[in-house]
């Protein structure tokens, strides 16, 4: 049996000297309360009392993207993991099968952030002391399975063990928050707040915009037939959310074009949009202009504006015919930030009322354009690493890309951006680790003191996240 | 009280045999005199022997864009920190409560270059030993103030403390070099020399660029009504800044392109530009055009060629409009030298009397097109890291990712780059560190030896910066 | 005298712990046998048994553009290195006046790959234990000369020697590959393959692709007279490829950029590449058509696909005219790959039987676009750092931007990718060095363990280059 250990100074580098530091500035951190401003997260979970999360294959591989594209890109199908076809046909459905191949790949995430998470769950929470090999697969099943058959494993037990003070999930539009509704009505008392991510209507080429748009106007009550209305209808769901507890909206786009239109422009393309006439170019324009208006909107209710961009979606068609969206084949692509935010930030970077935090895919944009961009205008925040980022290397190239010149209190702290919700623990462990170790890099080096070291560590880990999103 | 201190060993990395390494490398460069061929300190201060720095905020906060622009994007007003409106409109007058304000939002600085360079001054130069803080606040105002009052603090006096061996202004093709000729007229004997810069007569978009024109006209005695006699001026111009000691130009464009036009079609753009009627494109082609027609001139006079490229000025029209350039809203965007630089180098890149030495603030340019060029081209040097990256970190960067590729024979030294003239010795002492803690990494990894990287260190710190300037 | 020394533990970075764990890794790699799939090496060295190396010039400095270049960039000439001039103009002939003047210059490979190449085969090969300086040049050369004509020093012998398993070589597709069927004849049981590179047949705007096309025809017995006919031609000579060995093909590209192409479009541009008639256009996207064409074929045959893109040929006219290509003057350019691959893989990037392997000169696309890409599709292995980039630090940034996404399983381990046989030991042991300094660190930061590590180093220092290529 090959043994499963945690090493306690994990993350910390250098000498014995540095990791002294690094471990002194984490325990200040490690068990502070878990902020989770931006995530996927489903509210059910929570709304449900008895919510089951299934078997450790509906748990840890089927909904996990970061997990099966692995598998696929060493040759394992969707299919062999489980992941439900588009079109009916058939996929395995023995979750032991699953798992045993699992296994026997698990190899592959070695020195991987999927890897690492992984491990942390296994051992913090599922009390697992052996690896995952073939040889231990069942038996790590079984334990599991027996853990997950508990109450502590209960979503909201877990929320409390986490010791999450807030967690944030992503809504669309036309969500009519039901599953919030229902927990605010239960006795449970965690913070779940909902998101408003209005993308499906928004973005004019995305699939199935005329029945969101239809959707829109049912759960707004403002019928949507103009562009007028259209912004009416969205004005009366940030108040919905907000009601409902809403901190923040949040908007993809694949790039962080922004223009201004007239009223008089944005109505035609959105006419030519109903009677589905409007081209490509339409698209991002009004995408791009709905940036903006959205920036406005944001200086008027408060609510803190995301905007996370740069992913080519269902860059695999075989794949996406077959098991649709968020499959591991969405693609980054190269970012431009100084002009394409510029007539956003002519409206609204430097009103003191807006927040605007900024994700990339594209960390040469880290030092050239976003830090300095944060370093300038009022209105910006710099977002974690994201998505392909999120790793121990990515959060240091973070840290050493943008802090000298954005200065650490012009980023945003943490988010765990995780739809898994069993690794936010984790998560916030890799980004608490690598934030203490970055910091003793710098004492170790005298550019800071211990001091201030500490309050950095503190706003990295709690503080600006908190107050970033205005929480 | 909270102490300042400066750890004698800071920005050593590594376990206490590398930073012996370092710290011996150093030690052997600490005190070698500081070449500063290229700067944007004002002449003025050298040819005014009574020269007054006025109040601490004078000195540190309203001149200097690091500090301001990171004030504001905390939602601090430039107008609260003293800085002259364009328009006349109010702005706060009382330096102590400016000091004030600046002291409490210190701790900003943390981890950045800019409050490296302050906490240096303060302590080395002002004899300050505590930080920075709301409570020390009026303590280190009055400090200040009481040293800056000394004979020690007049620039000149300063210029030896800081063994300057050499500092190159940076001075419009109209200028006339009055403080330069005060200078050489005066007993003093440091040398301060001029840097011929034409963007303002050769981009003909700028602002003002007629009545540039016709300065240019005025002082070069050469009157300029078409291309011919414009290239005539500005060789005039050349003369006149080589007889004045210059050993450099320097050129600023948004990309490294360029283009070489014939003479009649130079000449048609300039008439366009004189009736008023060039276009962008124009505009585009004749600077591009230009920089060839700079370096045909070096080739010719021998005067070192600058070229920065990169920042896309006045981002913030809001900020441009009440308080004009230079007011920390210029940011960076991504550059290409492979393909825009070709036609230059088809021209003079292996001509024997060239010297071109390149700036970027495209990190990601470094190893990919940066150092495979200098590491061809006989008359391509690259400067160091520049503005937003003129950090330990970024001149870290610079090192991994420029050296192995161009040697570092090819790389230009060290220059600081400030108008800030108090801050010279801080940001020479940030690259003598940077480069015996690179050294050292070398050393300790048996990648060089001791002999070699001593070598090396001198270069870095002291040989290579004169030999590119030519100095 | 100065002495030349090789430390032991070089490349290890870190405290003592930290190097014990790498030099305990590197020990367990240090001596596996070499996998070479991917270099230049002329096979004539294999199939003369007694094939002679030349002077030390001829062997060091005239055929290694990456010597020459450095040169060059401090103003020697080609001609003085003994470059053979296009033109037949006189160049330098003597080779100890070379070498002299080499040994002068030597100190501007300090902290170069190039530089510790060298030192490497100095030291191991040649066993030399002086520095290469102005004093020490003639006795150095009078010791490589002897050596080179021992007959430890015949390239068969120095194959045995190095630990060899397998070299590949690259060979144009209209090579009748004689030299390989001379190896194959004789009683020398070393493995050199060849790999199948079209890329002067497939480039229809490339130097003499008509005189290429003729040859095509020629060595595969079929007439190319039409698009098809061109296909088939190609199709034959690939299996004669693999019959003589070839487990891969090689193709080299501007970009990435790849198109599906209809026959009649294809068949329509190879019509007006007969008749000199294409267009840049067309020459970009009929070999973006055939990259897909080529993968096709590689489905069908099995033949690993190698993509080299991001090379601008030729930047310096006056160095081409003299001297032609390969001379040191290729620059990168920046890469996209998220997009212009799509095509490419929508065709086979999730079909089992491909393998494509890129590489690139754009190191921002590591974590941005190459690691999502190769950490999704079954068909995508990346190759190791190419050209500038074949550096320790070249290494470890492309282990800490690509691995954490990518996985090391979806590497292809390393290929020397050199004409200079004599530096292939030298290259792997830099590789092997890096992987065992890369995973130290990471087991010394708790991130894997020692049994992963071991496993890790263990394949990409031998086993992931073995099954990439299908050794």
């Amino acid at each position: 049996m090959s043994t499963l250990q945690l090493a306690p100074d994990r993350y910390f580098e250098g000498d014995a000297a540095r990791k002294a530091i690094a471990r002194a500035l984490y325990e200040q951190v490690r068990a502070l309360p878990l902020i989770c401003p931006h995530g996927h997260v489903d509210p059910r979970l929570f709304a449900e009392p008895d919510y089951l999360f299934g078997s450790p294959v509906d748990l840890f591989i089927i909904p996990d993207h970061y997990v099966t594209r692995m598998l696929v890109s060493q040759g394992v199908g969707l299919d062999e993991l489980g992941v439900s076809a588009r079109d009916g046909s058939s996929v395995e459905r023995n979750h032991r099968m699953i798992w045993q191949l699992f296994a026997e790949k698990f190899g592959l995430f070695r020195g991987t952030p999927t890897g690492a998470w992984l491990n942390h769950e296994f051992f913090e929470l599922f009390e697992i002391r052996e690896k995952l090999t073939a040889d231990s697969a069942q038996r790590i099943y079984d334990q599991i399975v027996e853990k997950l058959a508990t109450p502590a494993f209960k979503p909201r037990a877990l929320y409390q063990h986490f010791n999450i003070e807030v967690l944030a999930t992503t809504d669309a539009a036309t969500d009519e928050l039901t599953q919030h509704a229902a927990i605010h009505a239960s006795v449970w008392t965690g913070r779940i707040i909902p998101t408003f991510r209005p993308d499906a209507v928004v973005n004019i080429d995305g699939d199935g915009w005329s029945d969101n748009i239809q959707a829109l106007g049912r759960v707004s009550g403002v019928s949507v037939h103009d562009y007028h209305s259209f912004i009416a209808a969205l004005e009366q769901r940030r108040a919905f959310f907000k009601q409902m507890g809403a901190r923040a909206t949040d908007h993809a786009a694949l790039s962080p074009y922004t223009v201004q239109l007239s009223d008089a422009e944005a109505g035609a393309i959105f006419q030519r949009a109903l009677a589905g006439t409007a081209s490509l170019s339409d698209a991002q324009m009004f995408t791009g202009h709905m940036l903006i208006q959205m920036a406005r909107m944001s200086c008027e209710d408060g609510l803190v504006m995301q905007l996370h961009t740069g992913s080519l979606r269902n860059h695999n068609p075989s794949v996406y015919a077959r098991f649709g969206r968020d499959m591991g084949a969405d693609i980054p692509i190269a970012a431009e930030y100084t002009r394409n935010l510029k007539p956003l930030l002519d409206a609204v970077g430097s009103d003191a009322r807006m927040r605007l935090i900024l994700f990339t895919l594209d960390e040469s944009t880290y030092a050239r354009e976003l830090a300095p961009l944060a370093g300038h205008y009022p209105a910006l925040r710099l977002g974690p690493p994201w998505w392909f980022h999120d790793s121990f290397n990515g959060i240091t190239r973070f840290f050493d890309g943008v802090m000298e010149t954005a200065g650490v209190y012009n980023t945003a702290g943490f988010n765990d951006d995780t739809r898994a919700f069993c690794s936010i623990a984790a998560r916030h462990d890799v980004w608490r680790r690598a934030s203490a170790n970055w910091l003793a890099g710098q004492v170790s080096r005298g550019i800071i003191d211990r001091d201030d070291a500490h309050e950095l560590c503190q706003a990295l880990c709690y503080g600006l996240a908190k107050d970033a999103y205005r929480l």
